[in-house]
């Protein structure tokens, strides 16, 4: 089915750390128009920082407070932007702190749990929402909050939802790239790399196109050695594990039209797909796709979690503590990340309906 | 002492794989008045590819031609273009042949020994040269032809000239980017990457940019892992390798008045060398650098052999033999790898008559 033109996702909104710059990108990002009625919004953060940067950006406050576990919040509300609003002590303006902070961390730890549990919530549900958009946490402050088993909203999102396996990909104007490997010492990725791994990578991110409008997705898949290799003179895994898991995701993805080739070497590849040769960028490792993704877009890469039954997208910038509380922030990422996250609900929604 | 405004320097330009499109970019580029006339230019290749190179793109030959060995050619002559031509047999022309050919290896090897030899002479030999500006190979024909020894010019470069280091450095109109390894597989990386190495790169790096005219150069020096290491949690070769390279190159480096930083994280650093906060980039391997240098500026692009007794410098693309003899081949690369070679030389020669 095609969803109506009317319809319009429910999606979350974790604010992030309060002391970062992610009130500030959220504010500034609803206030645009399009963004706004693209979906119902719910964002969980504290009211005195989204108050804070939409008084210093001289927005108007858009938004319809409820306090968080006051259950006045659903999915039939008329308001196109809810705060569930945790605000700690409203004269504790540590709340505001541009730094790591046990508080900034144990309420940017708690916006995000309760994003996820609206996500997480049956159909049925009316509290229930298809995804959430995360702002920038710090990752020193969930520790300082006793939260630092996650490294990070990705693993904190794969254990939530007891994904068996999850991605992180990059959508920007100009690319899509998908990661085999992430947050991996670049010598130790020899021992995480397999076939297995570069296949899911491959056929997450197949899956995520098309949940981002590309039915038939030409998926280029990258060498990890200089020249990829050059047949077999710079290093073996090119051949060893990239080409045969190239040619176990081939048969599936051609048989929806797709196609997958490579490997290729890294430093032609992106070229080609901004050019418009390919739909999608496997890269093997961390700077291997992200080196391009920020060149060429910085101020609009989305970040999106792949393999979730949930939609999850963020901005691919983190707290800027140094910027934060002084109006200079650039929202372009987060309103980049919001309106990619309402596409893939509406295409996540109108296919788990079928 | 600066050179004076109409000192030329003389530069070879060794043809490249006859059955390439060396001829052609060659042909192309000294076509360009601009580029003719910043030094005098003296091709080792054959006669029949530039006319036919040179009757597709419709150029009037310009060039002065001299047999190979007849010593017809010095640096006194009028002409601003000499080709020194080793025509095999001028009805062969198999010698334009568009793939991998014994013949082809041959006389493009020959074509670089000779441009190399030039190079080396001493300074009151008439016929010597300041550098040197390669073409296209194919490292298969170099292997064909029994030259299989040399992976590439830029070991055959540091044989001849017994460069105890050297290194490769791209120039582009928006980066300059020298590479600590280069052809090296990935995972062994480890195994080549040292402080000393990364401390040479610095080193060259910031001797390269004073003959490109920038004499204080701020160098931006890339993490190896993701995030530069954060901290030691992802990796501890940016601990343990690139911070002690660049304390050790730091106080060299500011007594000229420039300024050494890192490691820093490589997805962010380009973009910010491109908006000008960095002269260059000091990147840990092969594909961390030319990602960005050919997503940049691919047309554009330089590569530059630093650590020489002389100027090499070739365009950043190979033979292409599959759009070879069609008059397709986009000469801006070998342009900028003459125009490049030029400045070079007149600083590098202004220096060394001190």
């Amino acid at each position: 089915m095609v969803a109506p033109a009317s319809y319009k996702p429910v999606l979350g909104v974790s604010m992030g750390d309060p002391g970062g710059i992610g009130p500030e990108v959220i504010v500034k990002a609803l206030a645009e128009r399009d963004v706004r009625l693209m979906a119902k919004w719910r964002i969980h953060g504290v009211r005195s920082a989204l108050e804070r940067a939409a008084a210093a950006a001289r927005i108007e406050p858009f938004w319809w407070r409820v306090g968080a576990g006051s259950g006045l919040v659903d999915t039939t509300t008329a308001h196109d932007v809810v705060l569930v609003d945790h605000e700690h002590e409203p004269s504790d303006t540590s709340v505001h702190a541009a730094g790591d902070t046990k508080l900034g961390g144990a309420l940017s730890f708690r916006f995000v749990e309760d994003a996820i549990a609206d996500a997480m919530r049956t159909a049925d549900d009316p509290l229930r929402t298809s995804g959430l958009v995360t702002g920038p946490i710090s990752k020193a402050a969930w520790a300082l909050a006793g939260r630092g088993k996650y490294p990070g909203h990705t693993e904190l999102l794969a254990t939530r939802f007891r994904a068996k396996r999850s991605g992180m990909m990059f959508v920007t104007p100009r690319l899509r790239v998908i990661l085999a490997t992430a947050h991996v010492p670049l010598m130790e990725v020899r021992n995480v790399l397999t076939i297995g791994r570069i296949h899911d990578a491959i056929d997450l991110g197949v899956e995520a196109c098309r949940s981002l409008g590309v039915a038939a997705p030409r998926v280029a898949v990258c060498g990890l050695n200089p020249h990829a290799g050059e047949g077999g003179l710079l290093g073996d895994e090119d051949e060893r594990l990239i080409e045969p898991a190239i040619r176990v995701a081939r048969d599936q993805v051609a048989a929806s039209g797709g196609e997958v080739s490579g490997p290729w070497p890294a430093d032609t590849i992106f070229g080609k797909a901004v050019e418009g040769a390919f739909d999608l960028v496997v890269a093997m490792y961390h700077d291997q796709g992200l080196i391009p993704v920020k060149l060429l877009d910085r101020d609009e890469a989305v970040n999106v979690t792949v393999g979730l039954p949930s939609v999850r997208t963020s901005p691919d910038h983190g707290t800027a503590f140094d910027i934060a509380g002084r109006n200079r922030a650039h929202p372009g990422s987060m309103a980049s990340a919001m309106r990619l996250a309402a596409r893939m609900a509406v295409t996540v929604e109108a296919t788990s309906t079928r």
